[in-house]
């Protein structure tokens, strides 16, 4: 099971109520953050999300909305003595940022942050229990979405079934991979008398920040949910278009051409006091969207 | 008249619902920023601060607890479209860091942003309103303290006098300098006779963050109001020394020493939850002091 806790929906900066954008993507054991505006590490201790889980941290892009929170992250992590690995993945400019404001500051950060820059589409991360692909996405500057895939073994272990059959614990994860089991007699016992099928492994897609453009809805095919930038109404759509934003029936159009099962949309114009309107546009396209509201948990 | 707002007092990192350092000191017309700590954009927002008087910002060094949040600052006073000036008075590494990030968004600003390097004790801005000193303090790396004071004329206009003599409004400056008034019959009106002595100028020292030196206490003799950090409580004097911070009771001992009217302590350890033994220690050697408390304006 994944789940999407939102810690800022709002685009370009920090206004009525709402914080730039933020996201922290969290299985049974990890967490992973997609950008970090400004104040995330507060938006962090405010909705209990743990430091000690996260060991990821996605960049869309360099625009301050998605990361001046993140050197304020980085080095809180360092002072409270954290010494266990950051990997973080964005466009190359942002290692020199990060080491000159360390270097300002007679720096060292106490744990390894590893640095991967994100240079074409593909697999970027992969740590055994996610995977994670960058996709470009349309926008004024380079810009990535991300689609994270639980890695799930197809078949569980049915506790009951190898307690009365006796299998030894070493052999449960050649049970996982769909094997066989030989009793010390000789005999087979067939491997769906021991397992049985776990729930589908489970997909989230980041999309921000995006013109629309339906090539994107390819790469994010049959998501479970879709995370799908929403600036502006549709009354505004040349605007959206001119500064390389989509509206709210563009990012609900991605989400019908991709088959996604959820949509959320977020990344709302400062200029929007409300945000009524963002759903009713977007669900008359696809039903089942819902907006990006800071604090909630989405469960996938 | 001036006037200052504490928009974060905490040290290192934001805790116990304290934000990094950040303040405003304003006359009737203006606003400088000193100091800038993330989320400092939101803190003025908050209380209702205006970046429109806003064309001076000092930064007293590179640690990020005190200038994370200018970068989102300056791009947002941007994105809402500012076109007057800003002059920043910082280290000099400063200016390669924003530009950096400036350049990582491909973004221009639509405002003059001066970039004022500190490089030595002395007069580092001076607006016909204000003089702003930088002093040395002594911290880990290069850290400047700041003293602000008010430029005034001696005597102020009295409206009563002026009028029952037919001055002529353009003739005001002048006697705001001291000059008399010969009238159209070409007798003398005595300056003292025009006008009133004004209130004595204001002055306030902002000292960040520093290890204890009675030195300082000479730069800042007989200030109107001393910020001085205090990091720690006196049983942590070991700690603050080798942290290049200071006590409650060593911020006190600079007041006293410097013969400030009044005492302001701030940019608190993160491990003390509540501050009440901050004012009581500082009490002891210097009875004029308070704590400087988010949000609050102390009048100077």
């Amino acid at each position: 099971m994944l789940a999407l806790t939102i810690l800022g929906n709002n685009s370009a900066l920090p206004a009525n109520g709402r914080n730039p954008t933020a996201q922290v993507l969290q299985t049974q054991s990890e967490a992973y953050l997609v950008d970090c505006g400004e104040g995330t590490q507060q938006q962090m201790v405010k909705y209990k999300i743990r430091t000690s889980k996260l060991a990821h941290i996605f960049i869309s892009h360099l625009h301050g909305d998605h990361y001046f929170g993140l050197i304020g992250l980085l080095t809180s992590m360092g002072l409270l003595g954290r010494t266990s690995a950051i990997h973080l993945y964005a466009a190359p400019a942002l290692q020199k940022i990060i080491h000159l404001q360390l270097d300002a500051a007679d720096t060292q950060l106490p744990y390894p942050l590893y640095f991967h820059p994100i240079l074409e589409e593909g697999i970027i991360c992969n740590d055994g229990k996610i995977t994670v692909q960058s996709f470009a996405v349309n926008h004024r500057i380079a810009c990535w979405g991300f689609l994270f895939k639980e890695i799930k073994n197809p078949r569980k272990i049915d506790p009951e079934r190898v307690k009365s059959f006796e299998v030894p614990a070493a052999y449960y994860e050649q049970l996982q991979k769909g094997h066989d089991y030989k009793t010390k007699k000789g005999d087979i016992i067939l491997n769906d008398q021991l397992t049985i099928a776990a729930t589908a492994a489970k997909s989230y897609a980041f999309c921000a920040d995006t013109k629309f453009n339906p090539a994107i809805a390819e790469k994010v095919k049959s998501v479970d949910l879709l995370y799908h930038e929403a600036t502006y109404l549709k009354d505004l759509e040349q605007r959206a278009e001119a500064r390389y934003h989509s509206t709210a029936e563009q990012a609900a159009t991605i989400a019908k051409l991709a088959n996604a099962k959820k949509l959320l949309i977020g990344h709302f114009s400062s200029k929007y006091e409300t945000l009524t309107g963002f759903l009713e546009e977007a669900k008359e396209v696809f039903e089942n969207t819902e907006i990006a509201r800071e604090g909630v948990c989405f469960k996938i």
